[in-house]
């Protein structure tokens, strides 16, 4: 079910270098069948999304926005305890990303001079939401709350509308606990489509985000530019680096937790305890039989799950910085030292009590993160991801004079003359 | 040389609308060529870097890598005055750019539980500087000083090695003073993928920023992902919003500053003030004359050049949020309450006095600016780009068993029982 590699550094490297070649390229029939899509779109609007509502979901909605008070009606569908769990959710992530917000800033210099930045949240975002199982209530909160922090003017939520027409009741309730402002019943490229260029019903927005099949990725990724896109997220992963202080029956669970989200899932331990190693296998083959996605588990573990036994946690940090998951546990004796060690990773778990799923629910950190080792260069999803900054500056006339000989300097080296220009009718006249 | 229109509302809305649509798309050819010597540089390192060198820029040096000693000893051919220009422009750049800096911070509760947010500087950034009279020392500092006040580990400077295998003078100057680590002599997609990949002598990096052609972007695009990427400039823009108050002269030479860049540049003027439109067409025409770049000047205000006589400044401002420019300059009475109202531009240039060159070459703020009208959603280079965020959380035990309930539903209702079983582990075991 899963590979145990146990060697020196080089064989552990080389090992993780071919862990690494996981993802694939998008086919050209797709690449193709999608462009024709947003075309499509552009030109036919409401039309045209709908045509395609009635291919791909086999069901049309005669108005593609589902109304205020049919998506309240709705949402009373959902278990009150369920809701009541969501809520105290949706205040952790609130609190988490309230910290992140940027003020806009002026820096008034004693001279007159002012230069400053302005931050602002987006005019209007779309947010994604998959049909069917794929669609996750928490995913709803983590993609709105975020861009409700960086006080984006509208934010508008899209999803498949099903062959029944009626949303999974527990994605309307998230909606509505997170802050949507308006929904419609669409999915697929074309929803992608109408909301990037806008139609008669569907209003243009200037980002969009959340997760989708591989049309909707591709969609947002040849739309990028026209508006702004997330991430585009590979097939999730988890790292525990642990010591000999873990608990390998923990160690199994999460290992799995990260292992059923699908087939391409990867899963990895480090450790520098080969016990821990082997009676975390042992964990695996007993606990993967008491779970329903038990046949996702083993695919995904089989090919992208892997135990590793390296020399010493020198060097389990020295892989996990090379690996750069997405998630990363710490499950060691003292969390806190690795902290500053561990240098690429989209979020880190801290001690045995902090696995996985409790950052993807209820933490408050957000749990749309950078994949297939991105993390040595993107971020997690946050409110800078919702906002605009520009920046100004004001000089008063003496200090541009001031300044005048090292702007005219500097753009006639450049050959630029006509900026040089520009200064000198400011000097002259 | 430039269109002049007056009118209603409509009007001057599907105007603006024509004004838009600049942009065209990359040629297959093109996309073809690039992505072929991507993967040769991939797998044949610097040879078929070099190999590259020799057919596109008909030299190669021997060692693609520039010493530090051979960096300075060139440097030193540029012109006192202009270092020392450029010195207090860096001064104003680095001082700008500290102030965006963002902290790592933790947020430890009351109950033990701990949540935080790590900020960190790339690991290694790669920056691409054009070759011949497209390399300008200005864009050094800009795509430089944002780098290392995020304290990115290593910054890389490329730029083609010319005809000559010597580089400007003032480029490595610039280099010098904004605090690039290490110069490599090469250019074009071939200098972009070495950079991505790594090669034997060149680092790979982990983000590219930096103008360059279109072999340069479309190299920087298909890349996305493998590193990370500043936004794709278009051609540079700029919108004046002026009221009566404003000078004819002023405004014309500053809407030829920006078209003097190519012949795609555009410049346009936006006014309540029918007299003022009047005189800044005829300063166009009497100042032209003066400037080395006439030219380009004319073809791009023929064709990109625009003068819109509103009714009010209401629609002034409508119209400059509707374009969302990469450089907006308020040439009004009060220039100040224009900033809240004025939602989407790159950089914003207040009152008679801060004309764009200012901004340009030395008031602080950044010139890498989101153009064609991604402002909307893009905003100006920032130390942003150069940081990565790791979020962190830490639960004590009894704290994760007062959330599992929470979690267990959760995770249960979205049908991911593995999730749940990792709590429950935790709470059982």
């Amino acid at each position: 079910m899963i590979r145990v590699v146990k060697g020196d550094r080089d064989t552990c490297l080389s090992f993780i270098e071919e862990l690494k070649t996981r993802v694939g390229e998008t086919e050209k029939s797709v690449e193709e069948t999608v462009s024709d899509i947003l075309k499509k779109v552009k030109s036919g609007g409401d039309e045209a999304v709908k045509a395609y509502s009635r291919k791909f979901d086999g069901w049309t909605p005669e108005t593609l926005e589902l109304s205020r008070t049919e998506m309240k009606e709705l949402s009373k569908d959902c278990d009150p305890s369920f809701l009541e769990s969501l809520r105290r959710a949706a205040a952790n992530i609130r609190e988490f990303h309230a910290r992140q917000k940027q003020q806009s800033r002026i820096d008034p210099m004693g001279n007159g001079v002012i230069t400053g930045q302005r931050v602002r949240g987006l005019h209007r975002v779309g947010v994604y939401v998959p049909g069917g199982t794929a669609g996750y209530p928490s995913s709803v909160l983590m993609n709105v709350i975020p861009a409700q922090v960086a006080e984006v003017g509208e934010i508008i939520m899209v999803t498949p509308p099903g062959r029944t027409g009626k949303p999974d009741p527990n994605i309307l309730a998230a909606a509505l606990v997170a802050g949507v402002d308006r929904v419609f019943l669409m999915g697929g490229a074309q929803a992608v489509a109408a909301l990037a260029y806008g139609t008669e019903s569907v209003p243009k927005v200037d980002k969009i985000v959340g997760p989708g099949n591989i049309f909707v990725a591709t969609a947002k990724k040849q739309l990028y530019g026209v508006v702004d896109i997330d991430m585009i997220a590979g097939p999730s992963e988890i790292l525990i680096v642990a010591d000999d202080s873990a608990n390998p029956e923990y160690l199994a669970a999460d290992l799995m937790s990260q292992a059923e989200h699908d087939r391409l899932a990867s899963a990895i331990l480090i450790t520098n305890s080969e016990q821990l190693a082997a009676e975390t296998v042992k964990a695996l083959y007993r606990q993967v039989e008491t779970l329903s996605r038990k046949e996702i588990i083993e695919a995904s573990l089989d090919r992208f799950g892997a135990v590793i036994v390296c020399e010493s946690m020198e060097q389990a940090v020295e892989f996990a910085n090379d690996l750069a998951p997405e998630h990363l546990e710490v499950c060691c004796q003292d969390p806190f030292e690795y902290l500053g060690r561990l240098d690429n990773a989209g979020s880190v778990f801290l001690g045995h009590y902090s696995p996985e799923p409790l950052g993807d629910y209820f933490a408050g950190a957000n749990h749309v993160l950078p994949t297939g080792g991105t993390a040595r260069f993107f971020s997690p999803l946050s409110v800078d991801d919702f906002i605009k900054k520009s920046s100004f500056i004001y000089y008063p006339k003496e200090e541009l004079l001031k300044a005048a000989d090292d702007i005219i300097r500097l753009a006639e080296t450049e050959e630029l003359t006509a900026h040089a220009n520009s200064i000198r009718v400011r000097k002259e006249l």
